[in-house]
């Protein structure tokens, strides 16, 4: 059971030696979500290696060449490489034309369902939903249609403790009660409380990918008490009316975001190449809020670590 | 004055770590011709310090993603890195339609000349010339239209001895003739025999792109006499009929092509990721010709010394 990160790219803009283009790959439980697709995202997979074909969902925030340049490329290779089960693309409704007409050029047919699902333009909803995972749409203000997105594990059942069970002899189709919390009536009478069958289940976690946006407090109220927030931070504020005008956010901003929410962490990303030391965000961030980390090529972060770092 | 290729990626269908997907740069007297550019070619531009912006005309063979999906964020690059001058893109049509709507998704509007030229699909014609330089296409037989390229540097004028110009007094009017071979004739009806106030000229050289394609014998006659051939070698013998069925040829095809047009030198490249080592390929190709040279990526090739050397 794990809820795990990793930074695939953090730059923005023009893709350079080391400076890759924005991916993300959220791993729950084992259920591998990759968020945007810069140029080259399939070379990262690889020098991490991670099986790209273990991918079952990817969902691009927009339509910025810096945010989905690599899709085709991944989606192509993994044809090639014989993929059989079916891939999700979350998206605006553009990016399936887009696709589709790289595809229909040079007469693929991909031997993998590849579906399409339109993330909405107007409204925030629940976009995907699992038995353990729910993931929903984030309104960003950016230069064209541009969407974040909340991951919400679901809360997971209390584990049971076998010899209790046993013990008081307890039956099977009354587990299922037990594990969600509920106590037991034996048909004595007797009230067994949960807590002294069950143990505490493992903490469910949250994550919110703020990709391009300018500062928008709205979002503050949308992703409280998540713990790892994302945050686009382009710029410091020396550059507050560039981040403005393009459509971006200075580290401070997001700083305060992440404050408004109240999350356990923030993670800040998409700098400008201007920035030489990008430490200057960090400082610029932690005026407001103090748990800040700096996306970096590569890094893996662990929300159990995250978290028990709080 | 120039004629040089470089190799950013020799390789065939899936990108790896160190196999990059088909782009050339060729370099004729500091015109920069970029031909094909799978995905990640600016990447590959950068680690030899090539600016890209100094590149004036793509040609894109076909369609299938190894030889175009790097264009796009070429061409975004460029745009952002404050490009003014014009770019020239050689195509199958549709590609105009691939990147303009990826253009369009992100309200992207280039601050530079974007112009599309379409290469015939049953025709082979001079696609572009200059003053320097005439481009042929020539129709390859691969899974889909695919076209190979012919540069031939335009014949150069022998050059003139200043100091001899001089002493016979020659007029400047009739400078370009002397360029071109003519004799002299004075107003007192002298013959001043060309050879006595000219040099040599540079040799023109001349290349040949001959990407995806299934053995073509017809090829040999296009390209009789070619300094360099490039043409691709997927496979071997062994593969002959995978080769075939997959629009491929094999590295004793392309030699027997070389053989036949009596080029100068041949390149292999597109090499199929089964070959650990790709000497084979060339061993085989040695059987029928002799001056055989593996791409590699990142190898610079000079055409005077490949005519020097043969």
């Amino acid at each position: 059971m794990s809820f795990k990160l990793t930074i695939l790219g953090c730059s923005s803009a023009v893709p350079d030696l080391d400076k890759h283009p924005s991916s993300q790959l959220l791993n729950s439980n084992e259920n591998l979500f990759l968020i945007d697709c810069g140029e080259g995202t399939q070379i990262r997979l690889r020098e991490r290696n991670i099986n790209f074909q273990r991918i079952s969902h990817v969902l691009i925030s927009h339509l910025h060449g810096d945010h989905f340049y690599g899709l085709i490329g991944l989606i192509n290779s993994m044809h090639l490489l014989g993929r059989k089960k079916e891939l999700h693309i979350f998206s605006h409704f553009e990016l399936k034309n887009i696709i589709n007409s790289q595809l229909q050029v040079a007469s693929t047919i991909l031997n993998y369902p590849l579906f399409f699902h339109e993330i909405p333009k107007d409204s925030e909803e629940v976009i995907f939903e699992n038995d353990e995972i729910i993931i929903e749409n984030i309104l960003l203000d950016h230069r064209i249609h541009c969407s974040g997105f909340i991951f919400r594990e679901k809360k997971y059942l209390r584990k049971i403790e076998r010899e209790n069970i046993i013990k008081h002899n307890i039956p099977d189709f009354y587990l299922n009660k037990i594990r969600s919390g509920d106590d037991y009536k034996s048909p004595t009478g007797e009230i067994i409380k949960n807590k002294q069958i069950t143990k505490k289940a493992r903490q469910a976690n949250s994550y919110a990918y703020c990709s391009d946006t300018r500062f928008k407090k709205s979002i503050s109220k949308k992703i409280s008490g998540i713990d790892l927030l994302y945050h686009e931070s382009t710029f410091n504020e020396k550059h507050k009316n560039l981040a403005k005008k393009t459509g971006h956010s200075t580290a401070l901003q997001a700083a305060n975001i992440a404050n408004e929410a109240q999350v356990k962490c923030l993670l800040l990303g998409h700098f400008s190449k201007r920035y030489k030391d990008v430490n200057l965000l960090k400082i610029e961030a932690q005026k407001v809020f103090k748990n800040v980390i700096l996306a970096e090529n590569g890094m893996q972060l662990n929300f159990k670590e995250i978290i028990q770092n709080n």
